[in-house]
Order: structure tokens, then C-alpha cells, then sequence
């Protein structure tokens, strides 16, 4: 893997979290080096926060974890694809995918076009954080 | 948008480009503001190159341009998900897919699943540089 997308002095990879069943994008993230090393051992998605500044699992607590089913590396290897069976939703605002909201590309208004499937403040309480979900 | 992702002082999003019939998932690159808005008002993916520090429209070099059907954002709205009419193929390798590797998750090794299309020599020449496909 080339590690190259440098982010406030760590040293990344972009990930992309795919629905193993219907391809749905999921969410992006990054990957250092023990986060991709975490996720192709324990098959759980982890990624790394950049605002956090560590390594976070996927569903660490949501419980809304990604179980990888496979792995696909891009022709720089400096982004992999994962194909995971998402429990619960993705996203920390409830949905299924984090890419809930659909752009009319005419007047750049926002609309969202998924429904959601958990209340956020149920599932994280008051602390969340969108990058420990 | 929050173009929050800065590489080398440039501030950027990241961008997935998704087959809009099939979802398989083409590649992944970054956009900065300009690139953004050069793709919603042309409706072809523009993004922004890391290496050559310049934005540029996929299929500038190759004519394997990215007709842009429909748009996403994410939660935090540092990532808009494309989804494209891909032309020809995606990558600069000839394959359709920038993540035409598989990755053995027991081994690490990594294996195309995917044929190529086109010989990236009589598409690209001999100076092609893989963020200007």
C-alpha cells in the first residue's frame, strides 16, 4: 500500500466502504497503516479520525459495525475499496449510507432521498462525534 | 461543502465516481473548489491532482471522460459521491475500474479480477501520468 495522502502529519489511505449485496457507497474514510492492518485481521472495518487523531472501529459505539467481506486496492494502492455487510446504518445521523442527500446539480440545493433508520440520540446520546460512529 | 481536507496547502473533498447503472465503483480522487464547480456546471468530472497541482476534466488526455448523471454528499459534506457515465474505461492501467486488485485478506496478496479494455500505450502515449487520465 502507498500510504501518500498526507493529513496533519499522518500518513493515509483513502477507504470507501461499498454494501457487499446491493453496492451502495457506504462512507469514506482514511486508513493508516494499523488501521488497515486491524481491519484485514480482524475483518472489521477500522479507519483512522482525523480529528480524533487515532484509530477508530467501525461501530466501536454504535455497535453498527462492517464486517469485510472483501477488499479491492485502486492502481496507486493509495485507496481500497471495502465490501462490507453493514449493520444497522453507516452514518451517525441515522441513515443507511452516509451519502444520504442528493445534489440538484442545477441550483446546488440538498435534498435528502434515503429515510432514516435509528435516532441518532438513542443509538450515540448526547457525546457523538461523527468519527466514532 | 466543507473543502476541509487540505494536502499540501490546497483545501479539498474527496470524490468517488460510481457507475450510475451497474454502482460498480470506478475511482476515487480529490476536488477543490474549482474542480466542484466545473463539474456541476460541465456535468464532466473534473478533480483536483495532488501531483501536478492543477485541476483537470477526466478523459482530458484519453477521451474517457465521466458524464455526470447524479450527485451526493456526505454527512459532514467533505465527500460528494459521483455517479457517471464512464466512457471507455476508468483507469489509466486500460482496466474499467481503478480497484480492478482483489486482495487476499489471509495473505495480502493481490490478484486482478478484472480484463483490460485498452492498451494504455496507444491510449496515453508513452507520457502518461495516472492523475491525468
Amino acid at each position: 500500500m502507498n500510504f501518500r495522502h498526507e493529513i496533519n502529519g499522518e500518513k493515509l489511505v483513502i477507504a470507501i466502504a461499498q454494501d457487499f449485496k446491493t453496492n451502495k457507497v457506504l462512507m469514506t474514510a482514511y486508513m493508516n497503516k494499523e488501521a488497515f492492518e486491524k481491519t484485514l485481521k480482524t475483518k472489521k472495518a477500522h479507519y483512522w479520525s482525523t480529528s480524533r487523531k487515532k484509530v477508530w472501529m467501525k461501530g466501536e459505539t454504535s455497535g453498527n459495525i462492517q464486517k469485510v467481506r472483501e477488499m479491492y486496492v485502486d492502481c496507486d494502492r493509495d485507496a481500497v475499496l471495502l465490501k462490507v455487510e453493514q449493520k444497522g446504518g453507516a452514518c451517525h445521523t441515522g441513515h443507511y449510507s452516509c451519502f444520504y442527500r442528493k445534489i440538484d446539480m442545477n441550483n446546488m440545493k440538498m435534498k435528502s432521498v434515503e429515510k432514516q433508520l435509528f435516532d441518532p440520540k438513542e443509538v450515540y446520546g448526547g457525546t457523538k462525534n461523527e468519527n466514532s460512529a
